[in-house]
């Protein structure tokens, strides 16, 4: 396998003058080539326009993503590239200008490669990306494509968004880092909303030293990037309310990762969420059907048929779901927002799982999202770190979470963390 | 002046027979024709199209809006009509679909008449609205044209938005009901972003009864209509950290406002907001800037010749703020956010300022929000109610402001404290 090199490498190298953006793209584009039929991560891909687009950074582009390719998940709108939201009700669609998020990537010098497949508007329906480790089990969702073209090797950046487990369950299954941020920290405007007080955009990468980075600048936020040194994190292993859903895989990845933690030296002590927090995972249900009815009322109304036939229950659930019960919901999520801190104490993160085990088999479905729910309604950050191989052979992540707005602290644990369970 | 009937009354009349939903239209049409040249409220108008719209309504239209014509401020979108945002940038754009606000109306039967004039992305370089009461002054804005159309009696029902005072000030300035509900009543997919942890979907309408029956029906709430008898507000009346900008209009109405309903028997106490709440006003400022540069990034990076001198300042002065101001700006609000509650202790609602006097002489701007940021950036419910009249004999409104998620109180107590007002 001939993977791109990673973010933080190119932007050295480009930098420096020992590499192009042009030869950066021609090497993304030679691995699509060899691996597309098989993984089908792209929804839109020009070569000749990336080319040139390549040509013209290499010329006169600047910033700190100079000349790094970039993915970006269909669901985000793009002034040169067609935006479909993975529904065939947008095909073709050309939204007027790029998202704010892709608009600050191409500001910081960044080349926007193509465009990758999204489930429809983000939500359950699968696109037609399949698992680079197995063509014949799901990439994860919504973010199918990103998950699967970064962990193929064939972009070294991609952006995702997460409303339920959009990021950390196909960084799971496809065997990369992904990094939702706390809620609000990347600007979504031109991002098609599916869940107001959920949607969050966040990163897909190799390294959790090239997620940082690449959010780092699309948040104008420089203290995000990994500069610690020596920082030896304080580690809860958290099994969740939701750890009957946990797999053998699972189980076996979360209590060797929390081994050889220890076995590095660093502090992993058990914790167990408090007894209110139990409910969190069926409130976020709630919120997203009830948000996403309101969400998509347009295309509910007008073109019923263009939905997927799971999409139009899921939102006629959700636009039959009672104010009242919406507003319990959110009362108790920000009733455990504002613990949440301290239930963590002394500890810097959480570790637990990403995903109920290996990426189940079949493309008709992308996999349950029940260990991210709870995360994307506290809004916290959390990132998917490739850890350990299932009894099948494909990855098995953990998940690694903080404190709201304490991204900066999450993403150096998740960097110590990842080095040591690379390590093996 | 020749008014179109309220909104309750024409849907009253509406379903029993008496009025169709085409004389309505027409009504609307000829308040227009005679009133448009002075007061030009309209970005986007097409008589025969709505009349045919209103035909069909007629025929086959259901829904508690029921033949309702309202205006739709120009940043939100309609399938149907253009949708500028009241930039050039955006001249002729034809949003795919209507946003999730306007879907939800005409669901419930109501006719989109046309698309009303907003300043520039909502915020303050100002269209080409005058105030109905006097076109050499401000209507106010950004929802300027739904705010003059309203209190001009043009059509009864209009959208607006608010992220600083858009729809509050205007109200005022117009002398119409304006109605900012609690942060995320209203669904806003479709709605133009400016400055995501604000931006907040609103109503305007002659009466607060009209109001309440228009938001419920949009946010799917059936509570918030007004039905309580007998209700007796406990009012707070509260001259805010901003006092020193109130005008002598604006100090004579608040006092005049409180002399009213203390003589209906309603109990008006002074009350001061915590010293801790003295710089929220400044942080709303810092937190609009702040996320309205990254909003606009994609207009800002690619045709800033675009936007107005006065729009590319702030967004210019956005992107030079320091995330961690920002940060510190957001903790405040949450701070503040927590205690407001408790603040109020056992009133039910605050009597404050809507702006700081009678609309400013002038077109060249939209006068100031600095009553209205506060409100804003807690999240709270507001309403503006048209009480007196200041020395040039234009209006001067008083502001209701609620708990955060307490609407229906608050619009109750409002629809009272209106009573009582008006009835001088």
């Amino acid at each position: 396998m001939s993977l791109v090199p990673t973010a933080l490498e190119a932007a050295g190298r480009i930098a420096d003058g020992s590499l192009t953006c042009e030869a950066l793209t021609r090497a993304c584009l030679e691995r699509i080539a060899e691996r597309e039929p098989a993984v089908q991560a792209w929804q839109h891909l020009d070569p000749n326009s990336a080319l040139e687009a390549a040509r013209r950074i290499d010329r006169c582009g600047r910033g700190p993503l100079k000349g790094l390719p970039v993915g970006v998940k269909d669901i985000i709108d793009t002034g040169d590239m067609p935006t479909a939201y993975g529904s065939p009700l947008y095909a073709g669609f050309r939204p007027p200008r790029d998202a704010a998020c892709v608009a600050l990537a191409r500001q910081a010098g960044a080349l926007v490669l193509g465009k990758t497949v999204t489930t429809e508007f983000a939500y359950f329906q699968p696109g037609k990306t399949r698992n680079p480790y197995a063509p014949s089990r799901t990439p994860g969702g919504s973010s199918s494509g990103s998950a699967a073209a970064v962990a193929d090797g064939m972009v070294p950046l991609a952006f995702g968004t997460q409303t339920a487990g959009s990021i950390i369950r196909p960084a799971s299954f496809c065997g990369c880092v992904g990094y939702k941020p706390s809620f609000g920290v990347i600007e979504r405007t031109g991002v098609r909303p599916f869940a107001d007080s959920l949607d969050t955009v966040g990163v897909f990468a190799r390294t959790v030293e090239d997620a940082a980075f690449f959010a780092s600048v699309l948040a104008g936020r420089p203290r995000l990037r990994i500069t610690e040194e020596g920082f030896r994190p304080r580690i809860g292993l958290c099994r969740t309310h939701e750890w009957d859903a946990a797999t053998p895989a699972t189980r076996a990845a979360l209590e060797e990762a929390g081994r050889r933690l220890r076995a590095a030296g660093l502090e992993v002590r058990e914790i167990a969420l408090p007894e209110g927090f139990r409910d969190l995972c069926e409130a976020q249900n709630t919120v997203m059907a009830y948000e996403g009815a309101r969400a998509c009322a347009p295309e509910m109304l007008t073109a019923p048929d263009g939905l997927s036939a799971k999409l139009r229950e899921i939102l006629q659930a959700g636009a039959a779901t009672a104010s009242e019960d919406y507003d319990v919901a959110r009362r108790l999520a920000a009733d455990c927002r504002a613990q949440f801190a301290d239930v963590l104490g002394d500890l810097d993160v959480l570790l637990t799982p990403s995903a109920p085990g290996e990426a189940p088999e079949g493309l008709e479905a992308t996999g349950d999202p029940v260990f991210n729910r709870v995360w994307t309604l506290l809004g916290v950050p959390c990132l998917n770190v490739p850890a350990l191989t299932g009894p099948s052979g494909l990855p098995v992540g953990v998940q690694v979470v903080g404190r709201a707005r304490d991204d900066r602290r999450t993403l150096a644990a998740a960097a110590v963390m990842a080095l040591v369970l690379s390590a093996g």
